[in-house]
């Protein structure tokens, strides 16, 4: 197989800016503790922040040939996503590949691979979500494909879904299902305002969450030393 | 066993404070380079620096329930200490936790797993070591225990012990032993800033420390070229 | 074995100097893609930048008495480069030993293991690129040898060799080869501020570097959705 | 979400049972060089071999109490697939429910974190494949999904899907992929032994796959030594 | 500091011979879910079994001077622990020191570093369950602790504990909790037993353990279909 | 750079046979404690031996493009070693290869990447240490070199170098160096067996060594309880 998918479907570009400013933790509760890549995926530098929709490229270890044709097929909004088809940290993403998506109105990288150029990426503050920082140069030998789904950093992503990133990582949202997770995000944002001003006048979680009654039933005892116990 | 320890001595908070500015390998270094916790436990932001006394929390993985139990046991000068009982990097702390803790004068978290939420937590400035970076999200399920010894990233740490950090990762001392530890480190201080000047006009360790003669009875040879050895 | 070679070729200082701003990847590149160290290889601040000639160190691990022999080895212009005979995280370098090779002129390290007091560093903006950060203490029991060749992160380095680091990593390129990377370099740079030019006006590598043909010869295929695969 | 899918359709088992024998790394092959679960999945003992299809089973953190639910949708023929949402090593796996799963028939288990009791596992001759092998205890609080698609060990299993497992791995093919794959993979296995008898004989790959003269076009050079470079 | 600790008080070895076949899940079980070690702490050959009371080690990193003095303290029925003071996998032990170890009567051997001479260990059938397999040679400079309470592998271990190791990995109960912990574990074996045949059956544990209500409780759907969820 | 050296000084085949049955452990410490391959490099099988003179060969990631060219470089007695640009844990490596391997004499493999058709190379008793067992598809489209020195898992080695594996892992000897290394290691190997008889009857390392004089005057103390320390 070597597709390149020319006609996907986005998550609306007016849904996905709502999510601005909402956050991974966020996100990731209100689409129900799911859709975070693994931990291991760090940007590049901090602060960060990225909305987008996803554009999917599955890439041959240390063959970044297929970036190219991933470009491509990058509208303004989008978040390009790639994913090698074996584990590699090489380098397949600097500079210029990045002056070439931001051309395209990109709004960031979420590679389960390595990155180079670092310092320049970040002086152009150009967003980016890693598995390593290594220089390692690749080739432009094998296929792979554009815009088919792909798991990367041990999660699901289809072409065209949301992808959210702060400096806690990547989550991302399918589809369909981005605006119900909107929805819950604002009302879960609503709450949490009110409990962090609860929280910070000094009320116990234990008493605003009301925990106690819970957890002695569930047999927590209070002992004054441990030789009590 | 799911026990809070309520009653726990403390290293007093006088003898703490003087901790201040001394650093993790100088406070090391004078408790007979013990207490260190492992290399994976990183600060979310640098510089940053804390000291404090330990109120510990075991918790079970993917499960923050007890941190609610543990904010409780908190007191002014308290550094919340977090320990699963087998290996998670699941977000446990995010920023209401944080807002709690603040509320309650603590002054850092140190957790053997992973946080969220770390750009407000930077914006607060409220310091955080961990072992990862993680929005997962927990459940509230399974009870731990607050207050009884914990193994932290490879490290012994009873409550009321003191705890150290800064950039160069944790370093725990026994409550017994503080005084004793920082008599050494300010002695131990005193003269590096000494030899700090001195090295600094050129003077070679080896002089400084008279190490020649002991690297001559060990065999070491000087030759001209790897051809000569 | 347990030797000190005195008397070691350098790459030429002017040489060595044109190097500065190329960047690790321009480089690697221009070595012919060989020479870096692992991607586990991170420097302590960002920016960064070195460029010097190595003058090498093998030690036993957790043990640092070695670095003191090497210190005197060093001139202006050089790096310091570390390798334990055994992994190793512990932190065998800290400010004194920073202050020791300011005072010769060194521009900075590189130690396939740990390094402590990193806000010091950090302030002195000491350039270092390290395993890990961790305070852990060493001895001084355990002769080593200095200006070897050595195996550091995985790439064979020679005392002399050319070190060139940055936000990305480090490479090496040997003493002979560094006047012909260095054409290269300029060369790839040169190209390269033109090609960025271009794409940053919208042309696609797709076309820029004229790979169309042979993407369609090796049987890419764009189809409209993934049904027409 | 919280449900258990009753009804799934599985992979023919007539089909099923035809894989036998193929092994992973000729599936892999046939299946296009997809399907492969990460190398960190190593079975509990060799020789080892399975072929079933898949009932998936998402588990929380430290939490087994799913793979109860799981027992009961699984089969004759079926091999258990098993998910954390997040990465967890603890033990959810022993004796208990292998037998469990010996008795409706179920061929093997496939999990993305620990398993114990290997010993009795292993004279039971149960095939296992693991992240881990950690007698770490679970807890049963938290809900989780049977026969939903998950992402184990970097991999996306439905449920149904044909697995295929031996002493180099797992790798998973569609159901609707199945029949296809067979045919691939016997032609692939027919030729293969071929290959294996003239290569026996001594011919090399070199002749055997005429790679001699591509390998001159891209530029191979062939010198007595070295220094002919 | 650097002592050792000659007259320890060790768990009745009548009372550590009653755990053989136990098992390392049922003993951690019936210790309260507690004591295990990491769970790299691999065994270097299987079937393996150990009971037998801690004498412990605490050894600087590369340097394994310190387990010849241990191997003085030990007597028949021990096991010998040793943790490093820093991360390390260098080979401590070979087939000498078990030759000697041995010759004490001392069962086994649990070390959170590395291991080497693992063919000729295992032609002895001597027990090791290690960090890693590494022949790197280490030195005899730096002093140590033995019969100190050390962290090995993440878990804290006095001297005289009570170390039971199998297949699974190995696990520690304190010496005054001993004889409580065999009691829970026999108590737990024979109802294990019991489970055992009426799995075996075909009863389900959803039934046999009653798990059908409290899931529906909690929310548990079964669906025909994912489409109906 | 992409070469193929035809014509490599080889270790003398006499002199190699003779390392038979002495072992990584002994030839690593009879050669200075260096040379040793990294310890994640492990056996397929065990037991496990090998004696053999390197054939090098570096690849690309996920290429095994040059493996064939390598094969045709090996002679009767030759180990190939393969080392990757990048790391990767791709499988270079299956049964095929092997039998072209063994139809020329080669003795076995060393690859710092992964192997796949471990249960056939097993049946073969075809002696492989690698990084990983993964049976993930490489392509054949980058050329690399042969008979290059190579950097493999941490360990310079050039062609023409013995090879000495087993259970433990890996060691190199330069080709210069293996005549005096044998002598080394035979002389060790005979006081080894001395050794041993004196321990096994019980002799203590301490005495055996003479080690109790240089403890006490490095301060170690002998203490009845902890509480006298």
């Amino acid at each position: 197989m070597a597709i390149v998918v020319t006609n996907i479907e986005r998550v609306d570009s007016a849904l996905v800016d709502q999510f601005t400013g909402l956050g991974v933790a966020t996100v990731h509760e209100s689409y129900g503790r799911r859709g975070l890549l693994a931990s291991y995926m760090r940007p590049i530098f901090r602060p960060i922040e990225l909305v987008g929709t996803a554009v999917t490229c599955e890439v041959a270890p240390g063959d970044n040939w297929m970036l190219h044709v991933a470009v491509e097929q990058c509208r303004p909004g989008d978040v390009l996503v790639v994913a090698p088809t074996s584990p590699c940290e090489d380098g397949y993403f600097g500079d210029l590949l990045a002056e070439s998506l931001r051309a395209r109105g990109v709004r960031g990288l979420v590679i389960d691979a390595g990155v180079r150029d670092i310092a320049t990426l970040t002086q152009m503050q150009f967003p980016v979500w890693s598995k390593a920082v290594f220089a390692q140069g690749t080739v432009k030998e094998t296929l792979g494909n554009v815009n088919v789904p792909v798991v990367c950093a041990g999660a699901l992503i289809h072409p065209g879904d949301l992808v959210v990133a702060d400096d806690d990582g990547v989550v991302v949202v399918p589809r369909r299902e981005a605006a119900t997770v909107l929805a819950n995000a604002r009302e879960r944002e609503a709450k949490e305002a009110e409990k962090r001003a609860i929280l910070a006048s000094g009320v116990l979680g234990l008493d605003l969450y009301k925990m106690r009654e819970r957890l002695a039933q569930k047999g927590l005892k209070y002992v004054a030393s441990a030789a009590d116990a």
